[in-house]
Protein backbone atom coordinates (compact mmCIF):
# COMPACT_ATOMS: atom_id res chain seq x y z
CA UNK A 1 0.00 0.00 0.00
CA UNK A 2 2.32 2.42 1.13
CA UNK A 3 4.66 1.73 -2.07
CA UNK A 4 1.57 2.13 -4.09
CA UNK A 5 1.20 5.59 -2.87
CA UNK A 6 4.29 6.43 -3.18
CA UNK A 7 4.28 6.13 -6.56
CA UNK A 8 1.19 7.65 -7.22
CA UNK A 9 1.82 11.19 -5.11
CA UNK A 10 5.79 10.68 -7.30
CA UNK A 11 3.27 11.64 -10.50
CA UNK A 12 2.08 14.70 -8.49
CA UNK A 13 5.47 15.20 -8.09
CA UNK A 14 6.55 15.26 -11.41
CA UNK A 15 6.85 19.08 -12.15
CA UNK A 16 5.18 19.16 -16.13
CA UNK A 17 2.34 16.93 -14.09
CA UNK A 18 2.09 19.36 -11.41
CA UNK A 19 2.13 22.43 -13.85
CA UNK A 20 -0.24 20.78 -15.60
CA UNK A 21 -2.78 19.79 -12.56
CA UNK A 22 -2.71 23.49 -11.82
CA UNK A 23 -3.39 24.84 -15.04
CA UNK A 24 -6.18 22.53 -15.65
CA UNK A 25 -7.49 23.31 -12.38
CA UNK A 26 -7.66 26.56 -12.93
CA UNK A 27 -9.28 26.60 -16.41
CA UNK A 28 -12.07 24.41 -15.01
CA UNK A 29 -12.94 26.37 -11.98
CA UNK A 30 -13.08 29.06 -14.91
CA UNK A 31 -15.43 27.35 -16.21
CA UNK A 32 -17.23 26.57 -13.42
CA UNK A 33 -17.93 30.40 -12.47
CA UNK A 34 -20.09 30.55 -15.63
CA UNK A 35 -22.64 28.54 -13.68
CA UNK A 36 -22.88 31.51 -10.93
CA UNK A 37 -22.21 34.16 -13.39
CA UNK A 38 -25.49 32.76 -15.07
CA UNK A 39 -27.22 32.11 -11.54
CA UNK A 40 -27.19 35.59 -10.51
CA UNK A 41 -28.32 37.46 -14.09
CA UNK A 42 -31.47 34.84 -13.86
CA UNK A 43 -32.45 36.28 -10.47
CA UNK A 44 -30.99 39.56 -10.98
CA UNK A 45 -32.76 39.80 -14.55
CA UNK A 46 -35.73 37.61 -13.00
CA UNK A 47 -34.86 35.51 -16.52
CA UNK A 48 -35.76 31.70 -15.51
CA UNK A 49 -35.82 28.50 -17.69
CA UNK A 50 -37.33 26.42 -15.71
CA UNK A 51 -41.62 27.22 -13.87
CA UNK A 52 -40.47 25.66 -10.22
CA UNK A 53 -37.25 28.59 -10.32
CA UNK A 54 -39.53 31.51 -10.23
CA UNK A 55 -40.17 32.71 -6.43
CA UNK A 56 -43.55 31.98 -4.83
CA UNK A 57 -46.22 34.73 -4.84
CA UNK A 58 -45.82 35.81 -7.83
CA UNK A 59 -49.61 35.23 -8.70
CA UNK A 60 -50.69 35.87 -12.54
CA UNK A 61 -47.25 37.89 -13.18
CA UNK A 62 -45.32 34.29 -12.27
CA UNK A 63 -45.64 33.23 -15.90
CA UNK A 64 -43.57 36.05 -17.36
CA UNK A 65 -40.68 35.41 -15.79
CA UNK A 66 -40.30 32.30 -18.00
CA UNK A 67 -38.25 33.90 -21.04
CA UNK A 68 -34.71 34.38 -21.95
CA UNK A 69 -33.11 37.31 -21.50
CA UNK A 70 -29.79 38.38 -23.41
CA UNK A 71 -27.55 38.92 -21.06
CA UNK A 72 -27.75 35.31 -19.18
CA UNK A 73 -27.97 33.84 -23.23
CA UNK A 74 -24.47 35.68 -23.71
CA UNK A 75 -23.54 34.30 -20.32
CA UNK A 76 -24.44 30.05 -21.19
CA UNK A 77 -23.15 30.79 -24.51
CA UNK A 78 -19.72 31.61 -22.80
CA UNK A 79 -19.89 28.81 -20.69
CA UNK A 80 -20.96 26.18 -23.58
CA UNK A 81 -17.79 27.84 -25.18
CA UNK A 82 -16.14 26.89 -22.31
CA UNK A 83 -16.89 23.52 -22.58
CA UNK A 84 -16.22 23.42 -26.13
CA UNK A 85 -12.40 24.44 -25.61
CA UNK A 86 -11.61 23.60 -21.99
CA UNK A 87 -12.42 20.00 -22.66
CA UNK A 88 -9.62 19.33 -25.48
CA UNK A 89 -7.78 21.45 -23.28
CA UNK A 90 -8.08 19.26 -20.19
CA UNK A 91 -8.29 15.57 -22.20
CA UNK A 92 -5.36 16.78 -24.66
CA UNK A 93 -3.48 18.51 -22.42
CA UNK A 94 -3.42 15.42 -19.92
CA UNK A 95 -1.98 13.39 -22.84
CA UNK A 96 0.74 15.85 -23.50
CA UNK A 97 1.77 16.01 -19.91
CA UNK A 98 2.59 12.31 -20.03
CA UNK A 99 4.03 12.21 -23.47
CA UNK A 100 7.14 13.86 -21.80
CA UNK A 101 7.49 17.29 -23.19
CA UNK A 102 10.37 19.95 -21.30
CA UNK A 103 8.78 21.82 -18.66
CA UNK A 104 9.37 25.19 -20.22
CA UNK A 105 7.64 24.60 -23.42
CA UNK A 106 4.70 23.00 -21.07
CA UNK A 107 4.78 25.83 -19.33
CA UNK A 108 4.24 27.95 -22.04
CA UNK A 109 1.17 26.05 -23.76
CA UNK A 110 -0.40 26.16 -20.31
CA UNK A 111 0.00 29.53 -19.37
CA UNK A 112 -1.07 31.04 -22.68
CA UNK A 113 -4.05 28.81 -23.01
CA UNK A 114 -5.10 29.52 -19.34
CA UNK A 115 -4.47 33.50 -20.16
CA UNK A 116 -6.33 33.33 -23.64
CA UNK A 117 -9.00 31.59 -22.05
CA UNK A 118 -9.63 34.34 -19.48
CA UNK A 119 -9.29 36.94 -21.68
CA UNK A 120 -11.94 35.42 -23.31
CA UNK A 121 -14.43 35.68 -21.04
CA UNK A 122 -13.49 39.22 -20.30
CA UNK A 123 -14.25 40.00 -24.01
CA UNK A 124 -17.61 38.06 -23.89
CA UNK A 125 -18.58 39.39 -20.75
CA UNK A 126 -17.79 43.25 -21.18
CA UNK A 127 -18.28 42.29 -24.56
CA UNK A 128 -15.15 43.91 -25.92
CA UNK A 129 -15.59 45.08 -29.60
CA UNK A 130 -14.21 42.04 -32.07
CA UNK A 131 -11.31 40.81 -32.92
CA UNK A 132 -10.70 40.54 -28.99
CA UNK A 133 -13.03 37.99 -27.88
CA UNK A 134 -12.08 35.74 -31.90
CA UNK A 135 -8.48 36.18 -31.14
CA UNK A 136 -8.51 34.90 -27.68
CA UNK A 137 -10.60 32.01 -28.76
CA UNK A 138 -8.17 31.38 -31.63
CA UNK A 139 -4.85 31.24 -29.28
CA UNK A 140 -6.47 28.70 -27.24
CA UNK A 141 -7.58 26.82 -29.80
CA UNK A 142 -3.82 26.75 -31.41
CA UNK A 143 -2.43 26.04 -28.18
CA UNK A 144 -4.32 22.79 -27.96
CA UNK A 145 -3.54 21.80 -31.38
CA UNK A 146 0.03 22.31 -30.53
CA UNK A 147 -0.02 19.69 -27.99
CA UNK A 148 -2.00 17.65 -29.79
CA UNK A 149 0.86 17.33 -32.17
CA UNK A 150 3.00 16.75 -29.87
CA UNK A 151 1.45 13.61 -28.67
CA UNK A 152 0.17 11.96 -31.97
CA UNK A 153 4.12 12.43 -32.89
CA UNK A 154 4.91 10.95 -29.43
CA UNK A 155 3.16 7.91 -29.11
CA UNK A 156 1.34 7.49 -32.29
CA UNK A 157 -0.32 3.81 -32.45
CA UNK A 158 -3.31 3.35 -34.65
CA UNK B 1 6.33 -4.81 -21.32
CA UNK B 2 4.97 -7.05 -18.54
CA UNK B 3 6.86 -4.42 -16.18
CA UNK B 4 5.05 -2.00 -17.87
CA UNK B 5 1.86 -3.87 -17.30
CA UNK B 6 2.21 -4.49 -13.72
CA UNK B 7 3.08 -0.68 -13.30
CA UNK B 8 -0.22 0.47 -14.87
CA UNK B 9 -2.16 -2.68 -13.34
CA UNK B 10 -0.60 -1.09 -9.79
CA UNK B 11 -2.84 2.35 -10.51
CA UNK B 12 -5.91 0.73 -10.79
CA UNK B 13 -5.22 -1.73 -7.93
CA UNK B 14 -4.61 1.47 -5.31
CA UNK B 15 -7.99 1.97 -3.05
CA UNK B 16 -8.07 6.00 -3.98
CA UNK B 17 -7.91 5.17 -7.59
CA UNK B 18 -10.37 2.73 -7.54
CA UNK B 19 -12.80 4.68 -5.92
CA UNK B 20 -12.29 7.57 -8.39
CA UNK B 21 -12.92 4.89 -11.36
CA UNK B 22 -15.78 3.71 -9.94
CA UNK B 23 -17.23 6.71 -9.15
CA UNK B 24 -16.64 8.93 -12.24
CA UNK B 25 -17.84 5.85 -14.49
CA UNK B 26 -21.19 6.55 -12.68
CA UNK B 27 -21.47 9.72 -12.83
CA UNK B 28 -20.57 9.43 -16.48
CA UNK B 29 -22.89 6.45 -17.46
CA UNK B 30 -25.69 8.80 -15.18
CA UNK B 31 -24.35 11.56 -17.91
CA UNK B 32 -25.00 9.46 -20.75
CA UNK B 33 -28.37 8.38 -19.62
CA UNK B 34 -29.58 11.64 -20.31
CA UNK B 35 -29.10 11.27 -24.55
CA UNK B 36 -31.45 8.03 -24.18
CA UNK B 37 -34.05 10.50 -21.85
CA UNK B 38 -34.17 13.06 -24.77
CA UNK B 39 -34.75 9.92 -27.75
CA UNK B 40 -37.65 8.80 -25.69
CA UNK B 41 -38.94 12.25 -24.98
CA UNK B 42 -38.56 13.11 -28.64
CA UNK B 43 -40.22 10.19 -30.24
CA UNK B 44 -43.12 9.87 -27.75
CA UNK B 45 -43.51 13.80 -27.78
CA UNK B 46 -42.94 13.52 -31.79
CA UNK B 47 -41.02 16.95 -31.42
CA UNK B 48 -37.58 16.51 -33.41
CA UNK B 49 -34.77 19.25 -34.32
CA UNK B 50 -33.25 17.61 -37.46
CA UNK B 51 -36.15 16.99 -40.11
CA UNK B 52 -34.54 13.24 -40.87
CA UNK B 53 -35.61 12.25 -37.66
CA UNK B 54 -39.55 12.29 -38.44
CA UNK B 55 -40.76 8.93 -39.02
CA UNK B 56 -41.59 8.37 -42.77
CA UNK B 57 -45.10 8.56 -44.09
CA UNK B 58 -46.38 11.66 -42.42
CA UNK B 59 -47.09 13.78 -45.41
CA UNK B 60 -48.34 17.35 -45.28
CA UNK B 61 -48.14 16.82 -41.27
CA UNK B 62 -44.42 16.11 -41.33
CA UNK B 63 -43.32 19.57 -40.67
CA UNK B 64 -45.54 19.87 -37.42
CA UNK B 65 -43.07 17.41 -35.59
CA UNK B 66 -40.16 19.46 -36.01
CA UNK B 67 -40.94 21.68 -32.82
CA UNK B 68 -39.66 21.96 -29.32
CA UNK B 69 -41.57 20.60 -26.37
CA UNK B 70 -41.51 21.72 -22.93
CA UNK B 71 -40.52 18.16 -21.56
CA UNK B 72 -37.65 17.51 -24.12
CA UNK B 73 -35.74 20.88 -23.11
CA UNK B 74 -35.98 20.23 -20.13
CA UNK B 75 -34.10 16.68 -20.15
CA UNK B 76 -31.73 18.76 -22.64
CA UNK B 77 -31.48 21.66 -20.15
CA UNK B 78 -30.48 18.57 -17.42
CA UNK B 79 -27.76 17.30 -19.81
CA UNK B 80 -26.25 20.31 -20.57
CA UNK B 81 -26.09 20.87 -16.30
CA UNK B 82 -24.65 17.41 -16.08
CA UNK B 83 -21.86 18.21 -18.72
CA UNK B 84 -21.36 21.84 -16.90
CA UNK B 85 -20.93 19.55 -13.52
CA UNK B 86 -19.49 16.38 -13.94
CA UNK B 87 -16.84 17.64 -16.68
CA UNK B 88 -15.17 19.74 -13.57
CA UNK B 89 -15.94 16.41 -11.47
CA UNK B 90 -14.20 13.87 -13.45
CA UNK B 91 -11.37 16.49 -14.53
CA UNK B 92 -10.24 18.01 -11.00
CA UNK B 93 -11.11 14.42 -9.33
CA UNK B 94 -8.67 12.93 -11.60
CA UNK B 95 -5.50 15.24 -10.58
CA UNK B 96 -6.73 15.16 -7.04
CA UNK B 97 -7.28 11.03 -6.55
CA UNK B 98 -3.89 11.77 -8.08
CA UNK B 99 -2.40 14.33 -5.05
CA UNK B 100 -2.55 11.53 -2.26
CA UNK B 101 -5.85 12.15 -0.42
CA UNK B 102 -6.62 9.77 2.25
CA UNK B 103 -8.84 7.50 1.40
CA UNK B 104 -11.68 8.17 3.66
CA UNK B 105 -11.40 11.56 2.80
CA UNK B 106 -12.02 10.51 -1.22
CA UNK B 107 -14.49 8.46 -0.52
CA UNK B 108 -16.40 11.18 1.17
CA UNK B 109 -15.89 13.44 -1.62
CA UNK B 110 -16.74 11.21 -4.49
CA UNK B 111 -19.94 9.63 -2.31
CA UNK B 112 -21.41 13.24 -1.85
CA UNK B 113 -20.94 14.44 -5.31
CA UNK B 114 -22.15 11.16 -6.91
CA UNK B 115 -25.57 11.25 -4.90
CA UNK B 116 -25.82 15.33 -5.41
CA UNK B 117 -26.02 14.74 -8.83
CA UNK B 118 -28.50 11.94 -8.77
CA UNK B 119 -30.77 13.64 -6.47
CA UNK B 120 -30.43 16.35 -9.12
CA UNK B 121 -31.40 14.60 -11.73
CA UNK B 122 -34.34 13.28 -10.00
CA UNK B 123 -35.29 16.91 -8.73
CA UNK B 124 -35.28 18.26 -12.14
CA UNK B 125 -36.79 15.48 -14.15
CA UNK B 126 -39.86 14.94 -11.46
CA UNK B 127 -39.99 17.98 -11.47
CA UNK B 128 -39.08 19.04 -7.15
CA UNK B 129 -40.08 22.08 -6.14
CA UNK B 130 -36.99 24.03 -5.33
CA UNK B 131 -34.48 24.50 -3.67
CA UNK B 132 -34.30 21.02 -3.81
CA UNK B 133 -32.79 20.82 -7.23
CA UNK B 134 -30.50 23.89 -6.03
CA UNK B 135 -29.13 22.98 -2.97
CA UNK B 136 -28.08 19.73 -4.90
CA UNK B 137 -26.36 21.45 -7.56
CA UNK B 138 -25.08 23.43 -4.82
CA UNK B 139 -23.39 20.31 -3.15
CA UNK B 140 -21.99 18.81 -6.23
CA UNK B 141 -20.46 22.23 -6.65
CA UNK B 142 -18.55 22.64 -3.17
CA UNK B 143 -17.40 18.94 -2.79
CA UNK B 144 -15.63 19.73 -6.59
CA UNK B 145 -14.25 23.23 -5.05
CA UNK B 146 -12.83 21.56 -2.05
CA UNK B 147 -11.25 18.70 -4.46
CA UNK B 148 -9.48 21.59 -6.52
CA UNK B 149 -8.35 23.21 -3.13
CA UNK B 150 -6.80 19.95 -2.36
CA UNK B 151 -4.97 19.72 -5.75
CA UNK B 152 -3.78 23.47 -5.75
CA UNK B 153 -2.63 22.79 -1.99
CA UNK B 154 -0.87 19.74 -3.00
CA UNK B 155 0.75 20.76 -6.18
CA UNK B 156 0.56 24.14 -7.11
CA UNK B 157 3.15 25.16 -9.83
CA UNK B 158 2.95 28.31 -12.06
CA UNK C 1 14.21 13.87 -11.75
CA UNK C 2 15.23 11.78 -14.58
CA UNK C 3 13.93 8.40 -12.58
CA UNK C 4 10.55 10.57 -12.43
CA UNK C 5 10.67 11.93 -16.23
CA UNK C 6 11.32 7.79 -17.09
CA UNK C 7 8.55 6.34 -14.93
CA UNK C 8 5.93 9.25 -16.97
CA UNK C 9 7.22 8.69 -20.04
CA UNK C 10 6.61 4.60 -19.55
CA UNK C 11 2.68 5.43 -19.39
CA UNK C 12 3.06 6.73 -22.89
CA UNK C 13 4.87 4.05 -24.13
CA UNK C 14 2.54 1.11 -22.93
CA UNK C 15 0.76 0.31 -26.11
CA UNK C 16 -2.86 0.11 -24.45
CA UNK C 17 -2.17 3.68 -23.35
CA UNK C 18 -0.65 4.80 -26.64
CA UNK C 19 -3.88 3.80 -28.52
CA UNK C 20 -5.83 5.29 -26.11
CA UNK C 21 -3.84 8.51 -26.67
CA UNK C 22 -4.27 8.23 -29.92
CA UNK C 23 -7.70 7.58 -30.49
CA UNK C 24 -8.50 10.13 -27.94
CA UNK C 25 -6.29 13.02 -29.36
CA UNK C 26 -8.48 12.34 -32.63
CA UNK C 27 -11.56 12.49 -31.66
CA UNK C 28 -11.07 15.29 -29.67
CA UNK C 29 -9.64 17.02 -32.58
CA UNK C 30 -12.69 16.02 -34.97
CA UNK C 31 -15.22 17.76 -32.02
CA UNK C 32 -12.63 21.05 -32.41
CA UNK C 33 -13.04 21.18 -36.01
CA UNK C 34 -16.93 21.80 -34.85
CA UNK C 35 -16.15 24.89 -33.83
CA UNK C 36 -14.49 26.14 -37.08
CA UNK C 37 -17.62 24.72 -39.42
CA UNK C 38 -19.61 26.65 -37.18
CA UNK C 39 -17.76 29.64 -37.44
CA UNK C 40 -17.30 29.73 -41.00
CA UNK C 41 -21.54 29.00 -41.62
CA UNK C 42 -21.94 31.76 -39.22
CA UNK C 43 -19.84 33.87 -41.98
CA UNK C 44 -21.05 32.42 -45.31
CA UNK C 45 -24.79 32.70 -43.97
CA UNK C 46 -24.31 36.32 -42.25
CA UNK C 47 -26.67 34.20 -39.21
CA UNK C 48 -24.08 35.59 -35.93
CA UNK C 49 -25.20 35.19 -31.94
CA UNK C 50 -23.46 38.49 -30.74
CA UNK C 51 -24.40 42.03 -31.43
CA UNK C 52 -20.32 42.75 -32.08
CA UNK C 53 -19.77 40.27 -34.61
CA UNK C 54 -21.31 42.12 -36.92
CA UNK C 55 -19.39 42.81 -39.33
CA UNK C 56 -19.14 46.38 -39.30
CA UNK C 57 -20.32 49.15 -42.14
CA UNK C 58 -23.60 47.36 -42.13
CA UNK C 59 -25.89 50.33 -40.76
CA UNK C 60 -29.54 49.79 -40.61
CA UNK C 61 -28.98 46.43 -41.57
CA UNK C 62 -26.80 45.09 -39.26
CA UNK C 63 -30.01 43.64 -36.96
CA UNK C 64 -30.63 41.41 -39.41
CA UNK C 65 -27.76 39.31 -39.07
CA UNK C 66 -28.70 38.74 -35.44
CA UNK C 67 -30.20 35.66 -36.33
CA UNK C 68 -30.41 32.01 -36.48
CA UNK C 69 -30.07 29.86 -39.68
CA UNK C 70 -30.97 26.24 -40.06
CA UNK C 71 -27.44 25.05 -41.37
CA UNK C 72 -25.23 27.02 -38.15
CA UNK C 73 -28.20 25.07 -35.96
CA UNK C 74 -27.27 21.93 -37.58
CA UNK C 75 -23.64 21.86 -36.85
CA UNK C 76 -23.82 23.27 -33.61
CA UNK C 77 -26.55 20.39 -32.00
CA UNK C 78 -23.69 18.26 -33.91
CA UNK C 79 -21.01 19.50 -31.68
CA UNK C 80 -23.08 19.72 -28.87
CA UNK C 81 -23.99 15.92 -29.32
CA UNK C 82 -19.94 15.66 -29.98
CA UNK C 83 -19.46 16.79 -26.38
CA UNK C 84 -22.25 14.65 -24.49
CA UNK C 85 -20.69 11.37 -26.47
CA UNK C 86 -16.86 12.57 -26.47
CA UNK C 87 -16.55 13.62 -23.01
CA UNK C 88 -17.75 10.12 -21.57
CA UNK C 89 -15.84 8.11 -23.94
CA UNK C 90 -12.53 10.25 -22.82
CA UNK C 91 -13.16 9.83 -19.11
CA UNK C 92 -14.41 6.45 -19.26
CA UNK C 93 -11.41 5.05 -22.13
CA UNK C 94 -8.84 6.44 -19.76
CA UNK C 95 -10.07 4.56 -17.00
CA UNK C 96 -10.23 1.71 -19.38
CA UNK C 97 -7.00 2.17 -20.73
CA UNK C 98 -5.36 1.65 -17.16
CA UNK C 99 -7.55 -1.56 -16.22
CA UNK C 100 -5.73 -3.53 -18.04
CA UNK C 101 -7.39 -4.96 -21.07
CA UNK C 102 -5.93 -6.54 -23.99
CA UNK C 103 -4.25 -4.58 -26.78
CA UNK C 104 -6.07 -6.16 -29.33
CA UNK C 105 -9.69 -5.65 -26.84
CA UNK C 106 -8.32 -1.89 -26.56
CA UNK C 107 -7.57 -1.30 -30.00
CA UNK C 108 -11.21 -2.95 -31.16
CA UNK C 109 -13.36 -0.51 -28.68
CA UNK C 110 -11.19 2.77 -30.16
CA UNK C 111 -11.19 2.12 -33.53
CA UNK C 112 -14.78 1.07 -33.52
CA UNK C 113 -16.07 4.25 -31.44
CA UNK C 114 -13.61 6.89 -33.30
CA UNK C 115 -15.27 5.39 -37.10
CA UNK C 116 -18.44 5.77 -35.48
CA UNK C 117 -18.07 9.13 -34.65
CA UNK C 118 -16.65 10.40 -37.55
CA UNK C 119 -19.74 8.50 -39.41
CA UNK C 120 -22.36 10.52 -37.27
CA UNK C 121 -20.82 13.94 -38.77
CA UNK C 122 -20.66 12.82 -41.93
CA UNK C 123 -24.61 11.45 -41.66
CA UNK C 124 -25.44 14.83 -39.59
CA UNK C 125 -24.09 17.03 -41.75
CA UNK C 126 -24.91 15.99 -45.19
CA UNK C 127 -27.46 15.04 -44.03
CA UNK C 128 -27.63 11.50 -44.52
CA UNK C 129 -31.34 9.82 -44.35
CA UNK C 130 -31.74 7.75 -41.22
CA UNK C 131 -30.98 5.65 -39.60
CA UNK C 132 -27.88 6.36 -40.54
CA UNK C 133 -26.86 9.25 -37.82
CA UNK C 134 -28.98 7.17 -35.26
CA UNK C 135 -26.95 3.78 -35.64
CA UNK C 136 -23.57 5.52 -35.71
CA UNK C 137 -24.48 7.50 -32.20
CA UNK C 138 -25.47 4.07 -30.95
CA UNK C 139 -22.49 2.00 -31.91
CA UNK C 140 -20.25 5.02 -30.11
CA UNK C 141 -22.99 4.53 -27.07
CA UNK C 142 -22.33 0.78 -27.25
CA UNK C 143 -18.85 0.94 -27.14
CA UNK C 144 -18.49 3.34 -24.13
CA UNK C 145 -20.69 1.39 -22.03
CA UNK C 146 -18.79 -1.61 -23.06
CA UNK C 147 -15.66 0.09 -21.66
CA UNK C 148 -17.41 0.87 -18.38
CA UNK C 149 -18.20 -2.00 -17.49
CA UNK C 150 -14.59 -3.57 -18.10
CA UNK C 151 -13.98 -0.52 -15.53
CA UNK C 152 -16.36 -1.74 -12.99
CA UNK C 153 -15.74 -4.92 -13.23
CA UNK C 154 -11.97 -4.68 -12.83
CA UNK C 155 -11.77 -1.76 -10.47
CA UNK C 156 -14.90 -1.56 -8.42
CA UNK C 157 -14.83 0.06 -4.97
CA UNK C 158 -17.84 1.81 -3.71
Amino acid sequence: RIAEMAKLTQLIDNEVFRAYATYATIVLLKMMLMSSITAYFRIRRKAFANPEDIPPGKGENAKKYLRTDTDVERVRRNHLNDLENIVPFFGIGLLYALSGPELSTALLHFRIFAGARILHTIAYLTPLPQPGRGLSWAVGYVVTISMAYKVLKTGLYL
